[in-house]
């Protein structure tokens, strides 16, 4: 295995101005891996219960995503539910029924923690240094986090950002972990706690990469029509980590070529519910995007 | 003359958690001249009051600002004074004063009607009108606007609009104007209302453009400490029609890089309080500028 990723699993109800679902593939390992299953083989940990459906297995089976680390246990899944308005930065949280993730004890298989590519998707920190323990052969890991453990476990996290290379985050969690409201202050501060490079995602605004001095920026992909923005931060994690673990580099062109490939995922992934554009999406699509970033960015050089 | 400016000058009270000025020079077309000065002479066009300190004449014209168009007269300046927090995307508005300002009638001498490049800064459309009436050179035409015209004079400010080639306006103005949430919609929209050049300010999140079914889009400069963003959206005006009018085309190359120029210029305004920095600013800052905004946006190609 080369990237391997530790994650919720889910089964959402979601409604936007333009529609709903129910019982659809959620968490964020099911958004990073298909996200990431587009530039290679993803080994895939987390938990599910009995009502879990087998055509869900399916679909990351069929893009390629490796599940013999996913747990699967008598009991429910984890249950997510939301609402949002047309302003698609708000959304209301109707639901949130851990059921067997709140047991989750995650387990890589010897081949998975090999891998040289890691990425610990939003689970308490704790956790993510459980896996990190096991992760023998990672050579770059990376990780998100959320409010909820910056307010609830901020010494369990600072552990984990002290052993990783890489975190990925939005701009309001920046501010709140950073205690600054200058996103830019954020990064650097952020990246004095451990983590060489920083990214922060900002929505429609785009996002940015931070390390040792150096910025990237890019726009976000300019859609006029957002079906569903629930798990568009871990196919940008996904894209981006996808693309380096199948580069096999870090390098400065590569990171930024990843935040593009990050961009570019989490700009299809909200063109509908659920999970649902990746059954469709294709390499040409996805390239096609990159160059489209390309030229919406290029920087002129005088006629 | 190679480009006019029409707008307001005023003496500004600002306070921002940094410190505070009274009585320093303010309005739109002050920060949008001091700024395009640094790429060839400004035509000025505006209205002072006899309290109106030589002091700020005498810094137009040492830009090589040209204040022929400058009406003195007697009363008093327009006054403006605010408050920014630490979160310097709010304001408060203590004082708006027009004094002289309200009874201003732009009256271009013959040389500036002559300028193929004109620039109507924020005032009521049906003045920008008026110095559209008078300027029979003008080839490039871009305009600003605010809130307070779209709500209270919707139907001049249309026509002013079907006339020019260009609006430059923030992004909540822009839902404003085109009335929908999502400002690449807006963008479409209002280019459809008459301007074939739409660019939409971001504040923090920087800038694009948009023409035709293209964007171009760029970042904001990354700065850790924004002293006062009082006139960041006019100097980002000047820097833009700064540039076009000195490169004397309006090929989407040189509209990009003037987007980068007027980027640049907004970046160096709010790093001190009123026009300040334009006293110290050197061509060799503005070039390097450019050239980081280059680097923090290029285009990576794989190593």
């Amino acid at each position: 295995m080369n990237l391997s990723v530790v994650g919720s699993v889910g089964l959402d109800d979601v409604e936007t101005p333009f529609g709903k679902v129910e019982l659809a593939l959620g968490g964020s390992a099911s958004y990073f891996s298909l996200a990431a299953s587009f530039f290679g083989r993803v080994g895939f940990v987390g938990i599910v219960g009995d009502d879990f459906p087998e055509s869900s297995v399916e679909l990351l089976r069929n893009h390629d995503v490796d599940v013999r680390g996913l747990q699967r246990v008598a009991g429910k899944t984890f249950r997510w539910a939301g609402r949002y308005g047309y302003d698609l930065n708000q959304r209301d949280t109707l639901l949130t029924e851990l059921n067997v993730f709140e047991h989750f004890r995650p387990e890589l298989p010897e081949d998975y923690a090999a891998a040289p590519y890691l990425f610990l998707a939003n689970i308490h920190p704790s956790l993510q240094s459980h896996v990190l323990d096991q992760a023998h052969g990672a050579k770059f890991v990376a990780m998100d986090t959320m409010n909820f453990w910056i307010e609830g476990a901020l010494e369990d996290l600072k552990k984990v950002l002290a052993r990783v290379d890489c975190i990925v985050l939005n701009d309001s969690e920046a501010r709140q972990l950073a205690k600054t409201p200058n996103v830019i202050t954020a990064a650097k501060t952020i990246s004095a706690m451990g983590p060489r490079l920083v990214v922060v995602k900002r929505g429609e605004h785009g996002a940015f990469l931070y390390s040792e001095g150096n910025f990237f920026f890019v726009p976000a992909f300019p859609l006029e029509q957002v079906v569903d923005p629930t798990g568009a931060g871990d196919c940008f994690a996904g894209g981006f980590m996808g693309l380096i673990a199948a580069s096999g580099d870090t390098s400065w062109p590569t990171l930024c070529h990843a935040v593009v490939a990050g961009s570019a995922l989490a700009s299809f992934s909200v063109e509908n519910f659920s999970v649902d554009r990746f059954r469709s999406l294709t390499q040409g699509e996805i390239q096609d995007r990159i160059a489209a970033f390309e030229a919406m960015t290029a920087f002129p050089t005088r006629a």
